[in-house]
């Protein structure tokens, strides 16, 4: 109970025990879907193109009647309509025959590739076609983008603005998806009043809920406000049972950075019937004291009171657990980051993940190594993790892991934007 | 008119003509400001901590009377008080005194740091204190996270989580942010139905408006759907005065791939009143058919009907301005991409920026090349633009030059992310 864990351990603790989460499904329409995740496999009802479509203005031909056709010896090919679009052609074409066709029109029977028009010259009632054109060219055939049964898109699928594109194409307009976790977020501590008071000396504004909860709806979750409790086991007790009983997924407690009241929530989380603590204590910086426990399945994250390590500790271990729970996997496949030169010299403590801040600046003036064009620096930014100054003014941050002491300044580094 | 322009150049035209825009401002609360954009400068109210506070949990003390303390010989001060969270504290403190203080607690007067509880012992009513302490040693000061009159954020900024944490910690309950531009969006095209309607032969369903709306929504703006238009120049003409007779900040309007609905677009675009069309054609595959202009101050995109091509113009071109008219800087500061290695060799026909879709893999079985570690490559997707199916199933994409005509397999890319 009172080892500190790695980071990745802690993580991997909190997503093993979130396993088979199931989550609440709901019905959204294609318009509301942007940024959802599919619930269940999604497959194409239709085949997509439905009929042979050209790429280009021109004229459909068979091909055949257009090999070995050159400028001075064209391919003369009767006339038969023109095909209008969004109307069927007007009839079929026979070797010999051509049709004029728009971007986009829909092939005649009888014809199997486009002369782009380009290459074509309108004589009275026939068509010079000066190229030869292959089977196939300038359309697309039925089923090219996708065939009716196709998946589309697998459960736990984030929709994107191109998929919300194939499924109006599929003319899918309701669709099933996770519906979004409920987060209840308390912040706990007796010197805490709602932001919206002038403090008496002695107190501070709650950044934390607010904080949190910017970060929950980032993350695909929907913040529930659970307000500041006293720290005291049973107010913080009777608010924990209350949220469980309240149709929510997850809880986050913030507070309770001094030994004390680290052990007020330990033992509130405790008395709740189920899973209790599963762990606390994590050996990174800022962040170390966070707290992870269920109750009746859902899970429950004690966070830092200091502003800068709440935020971390929700980006490196409420973020996967949420994304878990919105059906996505728990970390993202492909992480965004930045490359990067620092600017100066790293000390780190060792021993824990080290965290640290920086600010990115393309030209700086004072920096030492000059190369040629555009490189990105890393100016790290210093200050204790109640300083919230340090992730305002910072742009991302570095990992220093548990074994390096230290970054020598120039050293290329990877920065996770925030 | 006709001269065909690079992306760079396209995009600069763009920005160039929306510079000085005047964007509409709006209040929100603080719970509904996350992601929005600063409209003016924001300035701290409060100085930040607004007392001196103690980040451990141990005894405020006066630093100087424990210079020289060790094990041996602690410095033993007598017992004051103790400090409660939340509230000031019992009284001050003179030389030989301390006061006991948690993590968070306000320090006495008198008191310049605070000596960490594993470092002392409670004797009675004295303290020994086993280490000396420096001056402001464990405390945080007034101002030190931030002074009444700092600069919070410039204009324009994105507010982020920790920025709304900020914004709490200050009391600002209320800010002015600019309002989401308004983005009415056309699809025009004979063939077009909406995507609810089963199309007959020659039709095919409205996608792009789906499409478009989302990554208006992404890139925070509102979209307005303006429904599907005939190819007809009175048609689209009275379509757009009507949009920019409302309250609309943009217009997007897709479709008119094939060259006679182009001439149509154009010619509406230029029968409005104001600048008309300022240019159309760009060198890039896929998107080739790019429009843009203006009419009262208030930009017009014409965009292929292809939803690929539509897609792209979108990323490269609709995107900056759309952000530039959020109050932001139109590109990104820093744009998060992945590194990859190009899985197979990529022809490009030259003379035009590519932008290649791939999918990304981390272990793939039929990769040439075997190196050790998690390494991710890059697979390029290939379809033409009128497939759906390049941009569902890719991540993401890679940029190929206009004077490059190709990459080998096992090249180092960057790639965006989708």
């Amino acid at each position: 109970m009172l080892t500190v864990l790695s980071v990745d351990r802690a993580r991997e603790e909190i997503i093993s025990s979130l396993r088979g989460w199931s989550a609440k499904v709901e019905n959204v329409s294609l318009k509301n879907a942007p940024g959802r995740v599919t619930s269940g496999d999604i497959f194409a009802p239709e085949t997509l193109p439905p009929f042979p479509r050209s790429t280009m203005d021109g004229f459909a031909v068979c091909s055949a009647d257009t090999f070995g056709a050159s400028e001075e010896l064209p391919a003369i090919l009767s006339l038969r309509g023109n095909i209008l679009m969004g109307q069927k052609p007007p009839g079929p074409i026979f070797p010999g025959e051509a049709m004029s066709i728009p971007t986009g029109g829909m092939l005649p029977v009888g014809s199997d590739s486009v002369a782009m028009i380009e290459y074509c010259e309108l004589l009275g009632n026939n068509v010079a076609v000066f190229r030869p054109v292959a089977p196939l060219e300038n359309t697309i055939q039925p089923g090219d983008d996708f065939k009716s049964g196709d998946l589309l898109f697998p459960a736990g699928h984030y929709l994107r603005p191109q998929d919300i594109g194939i499924l109006a194409a599929q003319g899918i307009m309701q669709l099933s998806v996770i519906a979004r976790p409920q987060v209840k977020i308390f912040s706990t501590g007796d010197e805490i009043v709602p932001p919206e008071r002038q403090p008496e000396p002695g107190q501070v504004r709650d950044v934390n809920s607010y904080l949190l909860a910017s970060q929950v709806q980032e993350s695909g979750g929907e913040p529930v406000y659970g307000g500041i409790i006293p720290d005291r086991q049973e107010s913080l007790s009777s608010a924990l049972e209350q949220a469980l009983e309240d149709d929510v997924d997850m809880v986050l407690v913030s507070g309770g950075s001094s030994v004390g009241t680290r052990d007020v929530a330990i033992d509130a989380i405790n008395a709740l019937p189920g899973e209790g603590v599963l762990f606390h204590g994590v050996a990174m910086r800022p962040g170390k004291p966070l707290l992870y426990g269920k109750s009746k399945g859902k899970p429950i994250f004690g966070l830092s009171g200091n502003p800068v390590s709440a935020m971390f500790g929700f980006i490196l271990f409420v973020k996967p657990a949420l994304r878990l729970m919105c059906g996505l996997s728990p970390l993202a496949p492909f992480t965004p980051t930045v490359e990067a030169l620092l600017l100066t010299n790293i000390a780190s403590p060792g021993g824990r993940e080290d965290y640290v801040r920086v600010s990115l600046e393309y030209a700086c003036e004072d920096k030492k190594v000059k190369e040629k064009g555009e490189i990105l620096w890393a100016r790290p930014v210093y200050g204790g993790p109640g300083l919230l100054h340090t992730v305002v003014q910072g742009d991302g941050y570095i990992v220093i892991p548990r074994d390096v002491e230290g970054l020598d300044e120039g050293s290329r580094v990877k920065v996770f934007l925030f």
